[in-house]
């Protein structure tokens, strides 16, 4: 049994037995174990799910008072400590990482016992005695970490939506609506199978780019009520033994009040214990998101390609030193962390889905790393969007001369021709024009297929890029 | 040069050049040249496509006639041609697999080319003319298989879903909820991280069987939308190019009225064409489906796992014998077909994610494979959810006498006690009779924590399965 | 009870009671019983793994003869008939899917039922009484599904590894191996970031592709080892029950014989049963392979861009019109199904890892799903390397033209009077080339920084391509 | 332009002009950028990459000296400084994230940055003056980030494998090992499809888990030549430009002598360079070793579920309290926290595949992500697995009671009488039992089937855990 003989320590006590605890830091015994035997890894518990558990205590003790469940004293201290928590001035008593029971039991009783000690403290007491305010008893009333913990998640996440990724991809959408509106007037080359195509114009190409981000974020809104729906209330199988048969509609609505946010209560609390699916389907609406900015970046850098040697239609702002040893390079980095970042939300998200099956009977013991992933991607994502904003995006300039002198170039204005001489004769002389390294202009005339003037109007590009018959 | 020397065989062209075709076979040049080129592979071109470029043909037909892009016969032999498609009756001349360019233009072109020797035939003509019908200046008219491909993998998928995905589903949650209602009275014990925990009744356990397959369809139909929306009329860039200004609306229309699903016209074709968002958002709402399923389908094999030595609580029907070596064994094959099915979804999600991701400029050219990964995710799925509804969860019974000894036996019947004399005083109730392998009654009464009436009270299971303080 | 009231049919019967099979048929009651509990889906059984069991059936009539467990005669029978199952001339016979019993016991009984049927029919006797020859009894002896199937995954991965996919990868990397070598004198821009970078030649940039064919190749022989290593012998779990002594062994030897390949017996059959480790490694080198593929896939169909407005520094054969819509454009279509290819066997891998992990306890119940995953895997890439190599890389022609003006243009050719004037220096004459539209040797000789004659010495892109200090 | 108006910052200069530093840093001017541009995202730069960073730059300064590259006193300043680096003394000067530039060259500058700044103070002189050492010129002589960025991983990777991962596995191997050979003994019942099967001793199950451990062991080992080979003297684009001839092989020589690992040279350094295939396949072999430690935790934790509702084989030590709310409950959170691990394993893996696809010309650009996700995927499994063994795997008891009390109620000891009476009888006698609840060897008796000492004779379990016949 472990001794205290330091004054650097304290002891705190679980179910187990004693453990000691660092003498400046308020968390208990139960922590103190989960530090010892999952001492590896670098993913720290999301602390948006601590602060969300910190909201959760202040609900539950003013609802716990209300009911007459605990004495309203020692609810207030509950919520005074809480409110701490969630607030973010408890952090460094959170150290756990995500490897950890699966149920995140650990963090949820570190965040008790943190209330608690910080409770006892506020009420002039000592930490570790479990009084005046007990962590289990008092703190985690009415509730189970497999209730509170998944909530938690829910909370989390649609704060870090709401506040972090939704509004860097608008702001994404609104730069790139705008460069799509002052391209209006450029008239490109398209591009199909990476070979040339008929043209349109850049800002039809940017306004594609804008579309997709605009349906991103309608794909994660779709993806929002479920998020709002928590299990609270559930307790340890979803039937809420040991709550108040009150205490999951009423301690949402306190959490509504407390977040602004339009949470609701589960219909059905077993398959949220059990399962992660409104999870895993939040995370294939942010996958979706990164298909389709991995598909913008990519088109972005490549167009930028050069300065002298690749496509070149666009410039790209020089961020940095692009080489240790090439001087004067510039490279798309923005691009390059995006795309890296869309990756690895690809990676998280298949990490997701595997997790989200893997629940058995009541309980899904993946949560803590469905979490991390979750909330990491989005976070990851909306640092990556709003970097790629304000960093690359909003400093493109058009080449309007390189653009235009690449589309005369084009042998594929010769489309337009078919509706005028049919398929077969216009493959004939595209295939002529390449093989002679002549313009399709030359060709038609020297065939007479078409007079100068009828070729002159039918492809002059400016009058390719909308329907015609 | 081919030459065609044999009666089994006639000529056909494209813009490369002659080639011979089977006689027997209504293909042309271009299917014939990419059987050659692609030569491998088992994954058909999904027939559901075939079909729906069947009906785009028509409503091509009815609106190029009626806008006098093309003459009216052309067009009544079109329509008559390409209803023979799209009604099944021509599937042996569409042999081509999802190997081929990535667009999909080998197959767009194998149902011009069906349609305008089918045509040529009905007109009394012979096939391999272009004549009266010519497969791009008529059939393809208005077109490309650039917005014409992907607009069919959204009419495929959007009536594999409705037709095959969504009845199997909703016939599932239903025999679940079936399930669910005839276990109303049967308590048993909850199991948390594989754990013994607190009561429920069996019917508590299905009920969350049952949410997860209703919220799952929600999560499809929440993709609805966008699978109705279609880039058709966008042609090869999505400008429109070559098309009438008025055919993509008129083109929607008439598929509208031909299938009875409302599809609308994309707002942004550059987008639609470039990029398949839709189509991996739907992907997702599909695997969170499959994440679902995977994990009711372990609980039932979990739970019907003995028949004398696993956990027995549920007795499933013997469909056939399990083993070729141990007589009498029966197997629960329902579940693991389903759960092997739940993995490929899962496999050919992320496939679907990163060939999304990989769209250049103007063309995504993964459409062949995208619409294979996600009509034959539907298709399995919905396959093994039919038989798995049928020959499985049907028969399931409980096995009551099983599950009341097992109840009777469990530890955890000490949470409730816990409100009562606080968690740390039942804690170490419990850990007495384990290590003693006594009863918590006994340990109770023997500590004279409770009398024995309080005792039996509280700790009724019947009274737990619900909320409580 | 079924009744046979048809010439067509005729009553087979398992432990579970008399079947109707389809009178032409030679399989039994449970392969009927399969086909109709398990009626979707359109993943066959890959025939490979048919053929493999065919000769396990072979072997272990021989061996069981030799050990006194069958009379003679009747091995004399299961051996002609399973002969004639190996060689691929029952193949109508075996009409399953990969959605049965996770563990293949339907096709295991499958082969077991054909053997028997079509031994009574060599000894002319009726199919279906299970006599000259029984199912079970006789062509199963020694064995069970749980060991003869996993073996026959081995057998049919090594043969198509063998005798496709390595083949296959070899010719690509000679046929990239002989353009490396014709174009060793061909000096071209670097691009790295997209971005210009120092020369190299068309012949390094090709070495590189062949490399990392080479190396693919290598890493799947690297798992050759553990896909020649077989459990049978284990039969149910592992133990051998039921199976003489020897027959492991000697069954092994056999298979050795009868296929020419260098099979081993597991070390230990418990870990072969109950998980797939070795197929799970030997898909990640597929994978890995697949990875290596994509990039170099990419890469030829970006240099091939064009043919006017892209990079256009190679020429890709005209295979194929490309477009429905734009006459004469011609598509790098086989680069296309390449990486789809690619794409698919990634996704295909995920659901390896993911099958490969789910096994409990004796046996792991994804054996159908993981043998389709790796064989699929490995013939696809097969194909479409072959058709790659043959169709695209023999093709290729280099565009000497093209590529000498591009690198003349190229302002990293700085980079080489960084030794001889420093990093900063040289950074500041590039970003002033650049920004004047001005050469590297305009600004040099402006600034004095260097004389004519040193400038163009040290800038010689020939100069470039290899080490120097 | 940024001005310098307060002691605790010092400006520092790149080619893109002026940057303010905090004083007490030794970063320069790219990392400050970076800090900037990429302010986002929790995953740090792994630190192992920087060590290894430092130590390229040790041998390339010896190596620079010896050839006349750099000024001896140069040299010597430049490896002061970068052992500093290599032997972690100064950490807290990288502060950089992995989103930076695709091919690292933020932190390769980092290195540089810091070596020449803390040569500078080494020196006497101050920092941010480039003199007398110089980032570029004289820390990054010989080199570009290309090669020595991949560098750094491959030696990371190396050194992890070996010091970390493969460590932590060789003792599960023997913690198994050890469960394997002490439960020789104890018979218990087999389990497949999760249905009671044929007997096998705990020990011949045990000794499959560390078979499949030790398989991965060897996996692993097999990619190590993959990992020690390094692209080092290929520069910006694999062809060596401003490298000495000589700098490779003498730089790798320095390498392994600085090191003690057998490093070697890229044969083909372009592929090294634009692809990370070796990176790619290590990752496999860490994925394939996951998906192996997944099925062995969890059968663990099925063994020992539990205590009284659940299979109970085994028990598990009891580190901490399950249970928020249901006190005295005890968690397999060892084999959950490794669960845990491993689908973020297989999560990051697939993250790998796709990023070593993207690839374009002579780089790619994912180069920072596949290093996190590699050394990640082998850092936290290496924990996850010491942890599980030192946590659980040592602590594991055989309930021998309980073992032997369920091998005696199945109903499979019914496969050894196949031999004896045939497959068809024996299924009968198994089905009637099963029906009547009766025993074996009472429906035996009954049918007269056997007399009662050949029963008992053939189906002692003990005799049924190895070959017969």
């Amino acid at each position: 049994m472990p001794e205290n003989d330091s004054p650097n320590y304290r002891m705190e006590e679980d179910s187990l037995g004693p453990v000691r605890v660092p003498a400046d830091k308020l968390w208990g015994a139960q922590t103190e174990r989960a530090l010892g035997h999952f001492a590896y890894g670098e993913e720290q518990m999301p602390i948006e799910i601590v602060h969300a558990l910190g909201r959760i205590k202040i609900a539950a003790a003013r609802i716990n008072s209300s009911l007459g469940l605990i004495p309203s004293d020692v609810a207030e201290l509950v919520e005074r400590a809480a409110s701490e928590v969630a607030a973010g001035q408890l952090d460094e008593h959170f150290p756990l990482r995500i490897w950890q029971s699966g149920s995140g039991t650990q963090t949820n009783m570190n965040v008790n016992e943190v209330v608690a000690n910080r409770a006892a403290l506020l009420a002039g007491a000592e930490p570790g005695q479990k009084t005046p305010v007990h962590p289990n008893d008092h703190v985690n009333r009415c509730q189970s970490t497999n209730d509170a913990f998944p909530s938690a998640i829910h909370m989390a996440a649609v704060d870090v939506l709401t506040c972090k990724l939704l509004p860097a991809l608008e702001n994404l959408a609104a730069a790139l609506g705008d460069k799509a509106e002052s391209y209006v007037g450029i008239v490109k080359i398209g591009r199909t199978h990476l070979q040339d195509a008929v043209p349109l114009t850049l800002g039809q190409e940017f306004s594609g780019y804008a579309a997709q981000v605009v349906d991103s974020v309608m794909g994660l809104h779709g993806m929002m009520d479920g998020l709002l729906t928590i299990p609270l209330g559930g307790t340890a199988v979803g039937t809420g033994l040991n709550a108040h048969p009150h205490f999951a509609e009423l301690a949402v609505n306190e959490l509504r009040a407390l977040t602004g946010y339009p949470f609701v209560t589960s219909e059905n609390r077993f398959a949220q214990l059990a399962a992660h699916d409104d999870l895993v389907a939040a995370s294939g609406a942010v996958r979706r998101t990164a298909v389709a900015l991995m598909k913008i970046a990519n088109d972005i850098r490549w167009l930028g390609s050069g300065p002298r040697c690749g496509i070149g239609e666009i410039r790209l702002p020089a961020n940095e030193p692009g080489s240790s040893i090439m001087p004067g390079k510039v490279n798309p980095s923005q691009c390059e962390a995006l795309t890296m970042a869309c990756v690895q939300v690809m990676g998280m998200d298949a990490a997701m889905g595997m997790a989200g099956s893997q629940g058995n009977f009541e309980l899904n013991v993946y949560k803590p790393l469905m979490g991390h992933c979750l909330l990491s991607s989005m976070k990851t994502l909306a640092g990556a969007v709003a970097s790629f904003t304000m960093y690359c995006v909003s400093g493109i300039e058009a080449d309007e001369k390189r653009i235009g002198d690449v589309v005369d170039k084009s042998l594929m204005l010769v489309t337009a021709l078919a509706p005028a001489i049919g398929y077969d004769r216009a493959a004939e002389i595209a295939k002529l024009a390449l093989e002679r390294g002549a313009t399709l202009r030359e060709i038609c005339l020297e065939l007479k297929v078409l007079d100068a003037e009828t070729f002159d109007r039918l492809t002059d590009p400016s009058s390719m890029i909308g329907p015609s018959a």
